[in-house]
């Protein structure tokens, strides 16, 4: 089984910078150090810059690329003027941007407040078209193309219970990436979207599943090929997105997530729990009366 | 409470003519009758003539109104041909076409033949188009209007295992609902549909939940409102739809389930397990951590 | 034709309370003129305290109902639990929620600063989550059933181009509305969203469509239905999904566009301006070919 | 620019036996060619054992790979099991189906006679369904894994006029798609899709736009990025996604279109139409309503 392994022909991505918000942890890191093992430059941003810079390090060493960590808080669009300045000056140019950082806990929403809802979207929803617009701007100005890659969730779509400001949040993202790619593509600017289903990481998935909760959730149990995601996995189908092998895929949304969502779904599923012993009593039955 | 009460103003469908295949049993039937209750002329078919004609008797008495009960397999053109010149014959025109006829049953899909396959998409896709062909020239030709209802279902979009050849057949009549929306509207032909969930009825409910199963699996607890539905609040859906007060509605597929796809698709509702005092711990160490 | 009659029977909404955000003008006026007609009490709230008041006097002596006019920001929530707490001081209680506020306004998005961007997607989608977040709690704490009505767009999932903010915002509404159906459903409360295609009003439409746009775009031309619709379309709709009549409507966004987007959206719809002529002499050709 | 070259790593299919329906001609070829390239062994099929042969010479050649040429109608199930057997017998096991094989032309639906859309809904949805059960029973019989890939269009969920029975067809396989995504994963059975806009093919193209409507209708001016697709974009997702390197893609349909379908939906995209200096009056004038 070669799944977990890096599948994109060497120097895919040479010569490209890319901007990952959220790039020093988890899915962030693990696309970034895809991207510079396929030759491209990287810029990660967050609010902690230590741990950036030690993820830079780390990361620099482990793939012989180049990686410029930056303080960026997305949610203030002077930081990230700075931030595309800062960008410009280490790399000359930048290419790819991908919207990566998020915020997001479980909750009652009845139990949320208000504030705690705008925490949420603004480092989402406001974040992403803050940075959005940031190099949109400059890519027009430029008269160069770019690519926008933005990681969505696949609530995006069908809501969710108990995450619903990232729920709102990732849905007008997804709007975004629809509406640019519509808009934006005369200018050379492609935009897509990657909804992963569930990969374990440290820090995201322990503020989404707490161990009381996943301990009460069977959540491998809702993933039809039976089993969590691997970063490489996403890392993969993100190298392709934002590479020039993806230039005509524009406005769309991937996901990745083992059929988890479409279980859910649809209407009968839940079958799987009936045994084949029972199948074969009720199969004389119903198809004696269906016909 | 009134949900379950018939919502139209009174003679709302008055000098209609409306065509509802399988409309002798079930949600089919349910329909009908408001349809009348609501003023218009009622045409029923299906295979079973004997039981159409009790049908027609019945809802004849319940309403006041007048119903034409005619055998049709709607697999086959030629008799839906001859259905259409009885509506015209007894009735001077027809106005609605309601593709509501359907056959399904569940079953793992390995299980089934080809030819099992074959009879449920003949019956539900090809009937379905079958019937709004022969409808849309008769309009087309007449220069007359029309208007257009197929019963769908949630898995149209979804999907669903175990009722797979339903799942293709409805989604073929769904995308058909939306191609004839844009196209024929020109000819003032709208195209709409409605996608119940779980409505009981005898019938097609015990064909795909026979006693073992639904034993087995907990239906109302999948359904946020707690509850199935009552077939008036269908037929209060359908008639608004087949009306002239929906005009505007073109191409629309209304789901009526209580919400009960999106609470399997959002990937968190299963949170619902959770009990209060178990969010009282979590929110603190969660909330600790996201900010 | 009784397209844009009022549909409901008398008295469908009788002693519900129903706050319309953005009540006082447009399509929120003629909804909030429908459900006083059918024996709801009112509340609308706007920035612009002048104009409710006109409003409110002019609704009343229109239906003999009672319309509390208040100003109030969406985006402050203690201006929304003031407008709370007067509801229930003035009618005691409150049954339904339409979040019908936006702003938008048509803009390459490139001209679009953040802050502009902001402007919007505060007044839409925390307008919104403030108003639900404040009347669910309050639901919740009452042990209250209540109904959630959220005004939408076609382009909350397709996206668009030049209006983009919206876009986000709206999506989040859509998101926010399909995943309270399915958290908050067991508290009684419903969530469903209307998505309306072109009503003209004064003011929001002018916005989009300033004079020199909408004579060089030929807006009728996509929808398939041939017109715009009328205002009391939009009512019969938004009434019926607020009344206990659609009480297993839940999760569900309702387009009323005429068929606008899905026209605008399918691969070969444009084939429409191909005359019959050519139809006919194509058809000998393509025909050979494809069997 | 490598946007039309070859991305996957050498041998990434290697071992794996691709039966590719319709995959003599036009994009199933290209397909074929890709997945030879990357070291699998090929079977394609289809009514016309002639035209097989001459390309499967052909693509020897090219290629260094094996191709196995087999006629067979997919409508006819019995031909499929032969092909099956014969795949067996010569490469010892498959791994991989593409439904690939289409019927399709242009046509306003009432000129349409029930056979010729039986002829388009056969071809597509029975012929897929009947491949994907002879397939799927005997990977399930084998204990072996598989994967499905189903070539659908954008059309599929959003309809189209003109190509209804096409539309009914590929939203059929994308349901199924989705339905046994959810079921059949459990047996280490994969299935997803892809959605292709416009790719010029020798064959499928000239039926769908014959010279005399091509020349009517501006197509390219409909795709955002400005130009119609290359076959080896196609197929690098094609193999992509029949690569064990999307194992955690499950369900999916992936658009690749340069944004066809988007733009085509979203409400606001045709402002397009608007130039600059126009935009500059309008600015002001707009702005100063919004706030």
């Amino acid at each position: 089984m070669i799944k977990a392994e890096p599948m994109l022909k060497e120097g895919a991505l040479k010569g490209k910078t890319i901007i990952v918000t959220g790039g020093g942890t988890g899915l962030g890191r693990s696309m970034v150090k895809y991207f510079l093992e396929l030759g491209a430059n990287a810029v990660i941003c967050s609010r902690k810059l230590e741990v950036l810079e030690q993820a830079a390090k780390e990361l620099e060493a482990e793939t012989g690329g180049a990686v410029l960590p930056i303080a960026c808080d997305v949610r203030k669009y002077n930081e990230i003027e700075a931030m595309l300045q800062a960008t410009l000056e280490r790399f000359g140019r930048v290419d790819v941007l991908v919207n990566n950082a998020a915020g997001n806990f479980v909750s009652p929403t009845e139990r949320l407040s208000h504030k705690a809802f705008d925490v949420i979207t603004d480092i989402v929803l406001k974040g992403s078209y803050n940075c959005t617009l940031a190099l949109g701007k400059h890519w027009i100005d430029q008269k160069q193309e770019g690519t926008i890659l933005n990681i969505v969730t696949t609530y995006a779509w069908t809501g969710s219970g108990y995450v619903v400001p990232s729920a709102c949040a990732k849905a007008g993202v997804l709007a975004m990436t629809r509406s640019l790619a519509a808009e934006w593509a005369k200018y050379g600017i492609r935009s897509n979207a990657i909804a992963p289903g569930p990969f374990p990481t440290e820090g995201a998935w322990t503020r989404l599943f707490p161990k009381q909760l996943a301990d009460k959730l069977d959540l491998v149990n809702r993933i039809p090929v039976g089993r969590f995601g691997e970063h490489q996995e996403l890392a993969n189908l993100a190298a392709y997105l934002v590479s020039d092998y993806a230039s005509f895929v524009n406005g769309e949304v991937v996901t990745i997530d083992g059929g988890e969502w479409l279980y859910g779904a649809g209407e009968f599923n839940g079958f799987d729990q009936i045994p084949q012993e029972m199948w074969d009593v009720v199969e004389k039955q119903v198809r004696g009366k269906a016909q």
